[in-house]
């Protein structure tokens, strides 16, 4: 059974995601990162996730980006609410963490070097990518490329990574479709910036979920404020 | 006066690489990692190298990369002693820990594009590097690459990453030659894997560094085991 690494934030994206990396018959080991985001409370969906889907181990890796500030989702700036959804895409967003996704793939590279996973699995996509510049796949396939000039298993050519983005071409009402087919209970996700009980409903994230749910013509299990 | 971001490990190559970054005259941020590795007598030295440079801020990142292991420096693996120089490079070494200047120069990423720093400054040399895949030229190219497509300043054009590379054509007593006419001062640096009082002399990097003062003729300023 090959191994595979998935990024699991707890949000609707990731899940889904997760989900299908398991439908293709992988050994799954989540990594998540408990980094001083505002909305730790997506680590506690991240663990119902894991073990909904059924992972083989679950790593959470705890580090501080607030020292080194620039975000709404890290910062004291308040994160913005009650955008449009159509305008969200046009300028990348004070929510935006510089490098993000950066330092998480590089800890699930060498998470999976370690257990010899060359599948690493990200719930980007560029259809509702909010703004993110390093949510596209011109950036991932950058990455994939260093990652194997990076690794001992790359140089070596023991084993070649992949960066798999199941999602990239995806809506993300497509994604919940996707999701749902492959009996996701997304009671269990979480997708709010906010640090609260509820999730807000008029956060960016908040607001793309809604619309999601909204084209596929179901509703969304969560309870908002 | 421009920025730059340093990666500073406490080592000799990382202060000689942050020497040369003040020459040209930035403005220097620097940037040390506390990762679960078994010498973080280095991080103490990393401190002394800062001051010394005269540095406008030191950020010292957290996390624990034990929780993966794979390696001699974070695990309950023997770190090899007494090996010969000239062999150390014929294979990858079991200090290495996998994707570990990939996870540093993505902190260093971040951090660089909040503070509207475009220069990371990182010590590695393809002369004396040790077997790390990490350390060539050609990894250091890919990680430039990609960095410039995860960044909102990479993407909108405000500024272009560039990693800056000083010591990569350089031996390690050629990096000493260079440190010495800056003025470093060596008896704060730190290069030992292991985790004593003194270094042991007998490590790799223990090896590595005296061999290097010795070429150079002069003694190494540190007191051994």
């Amino acid at each position: 059974m090959s191994r595979a690494v998935v990024l699991l934030s707890g949000g609707l994206d990731s899940a889904t995601t997760a989900a299908v990396a398991r439908s293709e018959g992988f050994e799954l080991y989540a990594i998540s990162f408990d980094y001083g985001q505002r909305h730790t409370r997506e680590l506690e969906s991240a663990k119902l996730v894991a073990t909904s889907i059924g992972v083989k181990d679950h790593l959470i890796i705890s580090f501080d980006l607030r020292a080194m500030g620039g975000s709404a989702l890290t910062d004291d700036i308040n994160v913005p609410l009650d955008r449009k959804t159509e305008n969200m895409a046009e300028t990348i967003p004070i929510t935006y963490v510089p490098a993000r996704n950066t330092i998480f793939l590089s800890f699930a590279l060498g998470y999976a070097e370690t257990l010899k996973a060359y599948d690493i699995f990200i719930g980007v996509s560029e259809v509702d990518y909010s703004g993110y510049p390093d949510c596209r796949i011109e950036y991932i396939e950058a990455f994939e490329r260093m990652a194997n000039l990076a690794t001992k298993a790359g140089i070596e050519g023991t084993g070649r990574f992949r960066i798999r983005t199941p999602l990239i071409d995806l809506s993300k009402a497509d994604a919940i479709r996707r999701g749902l087919k492959l009996g996701l209970d997304y009671s269990l996700t979480w997708s709010c910036y906010m640090g609260d009980k509820k999730p807000c409903g008029r956060c960016d994230s908040c607001k793309l979920r809604l619309a999601a749910f909204a084209e596929v013509g179901i509703d969304d299990p969560l309870e908002y404020m």
